[in-house]
C-alpha cells in the first residue's frame, strides 16, 4: 500500500492541514500499517484498530500537546504514535524496536504518562485539569478510557470525582463491547442498553454520576466523531463522549476472533495464522485440566478470572464448567474479596491472577483474606524477571505477598510439585494459599509429589552437603542445580541443595541444622530482592556464624530488557556465583 | 433508663417473639445502651446510631445466621452485636472490652467477616452468594452499605458484578448524606437527586448497573423497613435498598456534629463534650500550619485527602485554601494516580494517607506514580507498632512502601526534620517522596534541620563510637538513643548512633566505614521485621565479617494487644535489646 497521505504526516500540525475528505484515507494507512506491522512483531493489535478514526479526529480537532490525551493502559495509542512524530517505528521494520507498545514521555511529549495497567486515565487526567486550574490555564485535558478497563475500581473514583469537579474534562469511552475477553457486569448491561437506545434510555451510568453525555453510534465515522469533538472542545463541564466501536476494525480475522487478536505474536497476514505456535505444554494448560477434573466431581471447585481467562489456564474449564466459572472482569480487588468469600462457606475458590496485577489487590489480600484466614487458592502467573515492558514486570510479587501474615505462598519448581501444592491449596482448610506459577518450558520429574504442605515453612533438602548450602526457590531451582554442579566441578565441594518451597517463612530448623557443618549460604529467587525471600535467610543469620550470598532482582523498574543482560546484571548465572562463593571459601 | 425490652432479648429469636408495636421501644433502648457505653469508653458513634432500627428491623424479617448479613467497615454493627447475644459487652462495664468494635466471627456465628477498611461488604457478599448457589441453598444475603463507602472502587466492582449475577443479594445502602467527613463525587449528587425524587428521578445510578431499587425515604421507620424487607426477602434477583438515616441519629450533639462525632472518645453525656482533650502540639496540627503557610505564597501547593482531612492534618487547610484542597472521599487508588498527574505538570500535590489505608494503593503507588517518577509528596499517618484494631494496623508500610523502585521513603526522627523533609519533598522534582509522619508526642529539637534529601541514602552519624552501631530509624530514634545511653552505663562501650532518614534505601559507604570498628549493628524500626528495613542492612553485611540485631514487629496480625506486651514480646525494650548485644560481644 501507498502511504499517499501518511508520508505527509509528521507531527498533528501536518493532519490539521489535511482536507477532511482526505481523512478516511489517512485511516485505511494508518490502519495497514498497524496490521503489517504487529503481523511481523506482534503486540496489541484489536485495540488499536478500533481506535484509527477516533485518534484521527482528536489530534484534527483538538491541540496537542497542549490539549492533553491520556491513554487508559495505552496498548490503543498506536494510532497516536504514528500521527505524533513516530511513524518511523511502525514503517520501518528497522526502526520497529525502537517506539514501545505503551504511551512514554520519553518518546514524545504528546505523551504524558506510562500506563500499561488499565482503569488509571481519569485519575490521571484529573490531576493534569487540577494542575491546569491551579495555574489559570485553559487547554483540553482528554482521557481515553475502553470499556474494559471501566469495571476497575480505580476507573469509577476517577469517574465519580471527575464528574464532580465542574470543569473540563473529556472522557471518551471506547466502548467496543469486550473486555480482553468478553465483558461482565452491570455496566455492560447499560451500555448495551444505551448503544441500542442511541444514547437515550433511561438509567444512563454516566449521566447518573453527573456527566454530560454523547453518543457516537459509529465510532469509525470520522465526520461524526469531528462534529462531537468540536462540540465539546473547550467545555467548561466534565462530558463522556460514548463511541462504539468495533475491536479488530478493518481485518476479518481480528473482527471475528476479538479475544485471539487482542494482543497476538506475529500472524500470516492472509490467514491471520499466528506464525509460530507452542506445541508443548505449559502450565496454562495443566492447571486448566487439572481443574476440569477437580470440577467434574466437585461442584464446590469454582475458578475466577478478573478478565483474562486465556492467560491464568481456563480456556477449556470455562465453557465446561460454566456454573463453576466466574469472570469478574478487569476486577483484581472484587475477585480476591469474592474468592475470600467463598472459602468462607466451605467452597474452593481458585483465583488466577497475573503477578504485575496481583500489584491491585494488596489490601484484600491482606484485609479481605488474610486477617480472616480464609483458605482460598490463588495461582499467580508471569512472575519472574523477564525482558517485559515496565509495566508489566513479575518481579515485586514475592515483597508483596509474602509479607502479610496467615498467607503461605508456595514457589513449586516441578510440575508434579506444582499441582501437588495446587492440590492441598484447594483441599486444605487453614490459610490463605497463593502458589507461583512457574514460567518458561515445563519441567517434569514424573515423580509424584504428596499434595501435603501443612507442615508450614518445611523446607526439602535435596541431599547432604557441607561447607556450602544453595536455597533456590521456585523458578530458580534448575540455577540452584547448576550453581551445585558447577561447584563440585570447580571445588570438589559438594554443596547441599535445598528446595525451600514456602516463599513466605523460614524454615529455622533446618537452617540451625545447616549451622553445624556450612559456612556459606546461597539463596537464589526469581524476583526483586528487596523485601523478598533471601533478606529472611539474611536476617535469621545475621547474629550468627553464617556467611550469606542473596541473588535476585535489583530493585528496579526495567523496561524490554535482554534477559540475558539482566541476569548477568544481577549476577544470576552459575560461573559468577561460583566466583563470588570461592571468594568467600 | 430501664431496658424493659432489651433485658428479654439474647438473640434474634427473641427479637422477632416481639409486637411489632414494641421496636421503636428496642430502638430507644439500644440507642441509649450505645450513647452511655460509648460516651464511657470511645468509639464509632454516628455510624450505630444511624443504623439502630434498620438492624432491628432486619434481624426481625430475616433469619440469621441462616441468612447472612455482611457490614462494610462494621463500625456501625454495635446494634447488630447488641441484638446477637453481646449486649453484655456494651451493658456491663466489666465487660466493656469482651467485645471488639468490629464484626468478627470469633465472636459470634452472625458476624462473617473481620473488616474495618471501607468498600469490602458487597464483594465479599457475592462470595457468600455464590457458595449458596453452588451448595443449592437458598438464604438471604444481605450486604449492608454507608454512602460513604460507596465512593471506593471496590465497592463498585462488587456492585457492578452483584448485579449482573441475576441471583439473589440484598444490598442496603445506608445514606446518611456522609463520608466520614463532608461526601464528595458525582454519585453523592445522584443519592441526593434520589432522596429529592423519592426514588424516582431520571438517571438512577443503581438501576443503571441493573439493580431493583427500593428508596426509604426514612431509615429510622422500622415499619417502613421491615415492610420493604419483607417485600425484598428472597427476592431472585440483586436489589438495592437506599434508605435515608440521620448520622448520629438521637444524640443531639452527633446530630450537629457529625464528622466530630463520627469516632469519639469518652465524653460528657450532658454536653456532648469530649472527657479527655489534648492540648500540646501534634504533628497533624503542625502540617496542617507549615502547608497554610506554603499555601499562602504558591497555588500550586494542593493538600489531598480520602476522605479523613481531620486526621491528616488539613482541619485548617481545608477551609481556608478551598481552591487548593481537594477531598475525593473514600478513594485512595485514585487520590494517588491524581497526585502523579498534579506533579506531572509542575504542581505541588501532598497528600495525606493512613498507613493501614495505604495498603489500598500499591499500584498506584508503583505504576501510576514510581515508574513515572513524578514528584508527589505523600504523609502516612498512624503507623508503627500499636494496640489498635487487627484491621487498623500501621505495621506494614515500610515492607509495602519502601520496596517499590524510585520511591524515597523518608523517617523523621523530630519535628524539625519532619517539615525539612516535608519542604524538601514538596520542592524537589526528581522523586516520588513519602514521609513517615511519626506517632505520639511531638519531638523537638529546636535545632534546624536544612531540607536537603537530594543525595539518596545517606544515613546521618551521631556520633563516632565504635564495637556496636545502632541504626534507629524514624520513631525508635528515642529507643536506639536509650539504647545507647544503657550500653554506655553497662558496658561502658560508646556506641555510634545512626539516623538513618532514609527507609527506602541503604548507604552503603557508611555500612562500609563501619566495618573498620564495629562488630554489632543493631537495627530498631517501628514496623514488621520481614521485608522492612532491618533485613535490607542484614542482607548487606551477610557476607561480611559483621553480626546484625534486627528488631522491630514480628510478621503477625495483633488486635487490640497491650504495647507494651508487643514491646517486650518484641524484645523492643533497651534492657532486652542491650542482653542480646552482650550475648554477642
Amino acid at each position: 500500500m501507498e502511504l499517499n497521505i501518511l508520508n505527509r504526516i509528521n507531527s498533528p500540525k501536518d493532519l490539521k492541514a489535511l482536507n477532511q475528505e482526505d481523512l478516511p484515507l489517512l485511516a485505511d494507512e494508518i490502519r495497514q500499517v498497524i496490521i503489517e506491522k504487529v503481523s511481523q512483531t506482534g503486540g496489541h493489535f484489536g485495540p488499536n484498530l478500533g481506535m484509527v478514526e477516533a485518534t484521527i479526529a482528536m489530534h484534527y480537532v483538538f491541540n496537542s500537546p497542549v490539549d492533553k490525551i491520556v491513554y487508559d493502559v495505552s496498548h490503543q495509542c498506536y494510532p497516536h504514535k504514528i500521527l505524533t512524530g513516530r511513524k518511523h517505528g511502525f514503517i520501518d521494520p528497522e526502526q520497529f524496536a525502537s517506539i514501545t507498545g505503551y504511551s512514554s514521555p520519553k518518546e514524545s511529549e504528546h505523551d504524558f504518562f506510562t500506563v500499561g495497567h488499565t482503569s488509571t486515565s481519569i485519575s490521571l487526567a484529573c490531576g493534569l485539569a487540577k494542575a491546569r486550574d491551579v495555574k489559570g490555564e485553559k487547554e483540553n485535558i482528554i482521557a481515553v478510557i475502553g470499556d474494559g478497563s471501566l469495571s476497575g475500581g480505580e476507573a469509577y473514583e476517577g469517574l465519580n470525582n471527575a464528574a464532580a469537579s465542574g470543569k473540563n474534562m473529556i472522557i471518551l469511552v471506547n466502548d467496543n463491547d469486550m473486555s480482553i475477553a468478553v465483558n461482565h457486569g452491570g455496566l455492560y448491561k447499560n451500555l448495551a442498553e444505551l448503544r441500542q437506545s442511541n444514547g437515550t434510555c433511561e438509567n444512563n451510568f454516566f449521566k447518573s454520576l453527573g456527566f454530560d453525555y454523547r453518543f457516537v453510534p459509529n465510532g469509525h465515522d470520522i465526520d461524526a466523531l469531528i462534529n462531537v469533538f468540536s462540540e465539546v472542545k473547550d467545555t467548561e463541564k466534565p462530558v463522556v463522549i460514548h463511541m462504539y466501536t468495533v475491536k479488530g476494525k478493518g481485518y476479518k480475522p481480528s473482527e471475528s476472533n476479538k479475544e485471539g487478536f487482542h494482543y497476538v505474536g506475529p500472524f500470516n497476514l492472509e490467514t491471520g495464522k499466528q506464525l509460530y505456535s507452542f506445541n508443548g505444554e505449559n502450565y496454562g494448560q495443566i492447571i486448566d485440566n487439572f481443574l476440569c477434573e477437580k470440577a467434574k466431581t466437585d461442584e464446590k471447585v469454582i475458578a475466577i478470572t478478573a478478565g483474562t481467562p486465556g492467560v491464568v489456564g481456563l480456556n477449556k474449564f470455562r465453557y465446561e464448567f460454566p456454573e463453576q466459572f466466574m469472570d469478574v472482569g478487569i476486577a483484581e480487588e472484587h475477585a480476591v474479596a469474592l474468592a475470600s468469600g467463598l472459602a468462607s462457606q466451605g467452597a474452593k475458590p481458585v483465583l488466577g491472577l497475573y503477578s504485575s496485577f496481583i500489584q491491585r489487590t494488596y489490601d484484600q489480600l491482606s484485609q479481605d483474606l488474610a486477617i480472616n484466614n480464609n483458605p482460598a487458592l490463588i495461582l499467580v502467573f508471569g512472575s519472574g524477571i523477564s525482558s517485559a515492558d515496565v509495566t508489566h514486570l513479575g518481579v515485586f510479587d514475592i515483597a508483596l505477598v509474602s509479607n502479610i501474615p496467615n498467607i503461605v505462598y508456595l514457589a513449586p519448581t516441578t510440575k508434579e510439585e506444582y499441582l501437588a501444592m495446587v492440590e492441598w491449596g484447594l483441599e486444605q482448610n487453614e490459610h490463605p494459599v497463593v502458589v507461583r506459577v512457574p514460567g518458561g518450558p515445563v519441567i517434569s520429574t514424573k515423580e509424584e509429589v504428596a499434595p501435603n504442605f501443612s507442615q508450614l515453612n518445611c523446607y526439602q533438602k535435596m541431599n547432604d552437603g557441607s561447607k556450602v548450602a544453595i536455597l533456590a526457590l521456585g523458578s530458580f531451582y534448575t540455577l540452584g542445580q547448576n550453581v551445585q554442579e558447577k561447584l563440585k566441578s570447580i571445588t570438589g565441594i559438594e554443596a547441599t541443595l535445598i528446595n525451600p518451597r514456602f516463599a513466605s517463612g523460614i524454615d529455622e530448623a533446618l537452617l540451625t541444622q545447616l549451622l553445624a557443618n556450612h559456612q556459606i549460604i546461597v539463596t537464589l529467587e526469581d524476583g526483586v530482592l528487596d523485601g523478598g525471600f533471601g533478606e529472611k535467610i539474611s536476617r535469621f543469620y545475621a547474629d550468627k556464624e553464617m556467611k550469606v550470598l542473596n541473588y535476585g532482582a535489583t530493585k528496579e523498574f526495567t523496561d524490554r530488557e535482554d534477559i540475558n543482560l539482566l541476569y548477568e546484571r544481577y549476577r544470576l548465572r552459575e560461573d559468577l556465583i561460583v566466583e563470588d562463593i570461592k571468594r568467600l571459601l
